[in-house]
């Protein structure tokens, strides 16, 4: 959610044509040499000699319209390439969160949600995302929580859903994204529903899923 | 919370002088050799050949009063077994809850809250209870939270703690339990504050904290 699958979906909405991701920053040079777009983020900053970071507010950028964009960043292409296996990956954020869920109750299959959390560990964030779509396929109906995880990540994600930026004051990686002056990538990331795209895993990139199912 | 931690706290509090945890079966045999009373449980039974297994009722036996219990379980004996070159390793459970608090409140240092889980993977019951004495240690304003997974257990404990046990109707590992006819032993572990017992791990033993300073 800070700031990988909110980038994505907002390179998505804006008219990119495609996200790559990567999880490390070797594979990210081969497809700079190669003449692509990419972008490199670690620790919450652009990574030397790279284009772009993972400020969503960069992929609003007229000329990336149409193109294909190399993404690697600190956290969530890493949790992409950890589940490329899957039958499917969807890429989930709350600026598209009911987009998802929507998505998710249609296919009615059965659902891992995987946060990218902060280099392997827990954060508050991802689990509010996660917690309020398993919350919303479990009422539902059709779907149950396997895992105590995601019983707790529905609890974490009503705590939150009043004031989610409230919320994340209290969060160290909050904190540590504030000391980057990000406050503006932190409304945007936080703020739910203000896109309607479904960003998933075709191959070694990611697409809008009509654009995935028009292809298929 | 789950039963380990319950357990040992209610040995303690009815007189058990000891109890030795142990990681795996095998040391649990070695000492059941040299003639020790021991307690082994895996997937919340009692292992073949062993005396006792985690119930704390099992616990309240006259006959284990001035003795010291070798324990081993599934997930408890295995977290303190990771946690024994701390400074001080101190058993919290729901059942002593209010005790704990005041002694970490007391000692003023840094708190690690390592929850057993059930078999390497997060549950519901330990992060309500660490959530419980994170909530309480931050009120204090001594004290703040370093990791995002203490804010998160710190919400999921007040959404829990009107009724624990109906919030863990929802929990698989409560249902795990129920299967196995332990309702008596789940509306023990779960009700706070019945034990004023802290139990601390001195040399390779669990003692009561009193006990612990006097042998100091």
């Amino acid at each position: 959610v800070l700031r990988a699958t909110t980038a994505i979906s907002a390179a998505i909405a804006h008219g990119v044509n495609s996200i790559i991701p990567v999880a490390d920053l070797d594979t990210a040079r081969k497809y700079q040499e190669e003449g692509y777009i990419v972008a490199a983020e670690r620790n919450g900053q652009v990574v030397e000699g790279f284009d772009l970071g993972n400020s969503p507010y960069s992929y609003m950028n007229p000329d990336l319209k149409g193109k294909d964009v190399v993404l690697t960043t600190t956290n969530g292409t890493r949790a992409i390439d950890m589940a490329k296996h899957m039958d499917q990956v969807v890429i989930g954020a709350l600026v598209n969160l009911d987009s998802v869920i929507q998505y998710l109750t249609e296919q009615n299959k059965s659902v891992l949600l995987l946060g990218s959390g902060w280099k392997g560990k827990f954060n508050l964030e991802d689990s509010i995302c996660a917690g309020a779509i398993a919350d919303a396929l479990i009422q539902t109906g059709n779907f149950k929580a396997e895992e105590d995880s995601t019983i707790a990540a529905k609890y974490i994600a009503r705590s939150a859903r009043e004031n989610i930026f409230g919320f994340l004051k209290a969060s160290s990686h909050r904190r540590r994204l504030r000391n980057l002056n990000l406050n503006k990538d932190m409304k945007y990331c936080l703020t739910p529903n203000t896109l309607d795209v479904i960003p998933v895993l075709k191959g070694n990139a990611i697409v809008n899923v009509s654009h995935a199912l028009v292809e298929k």
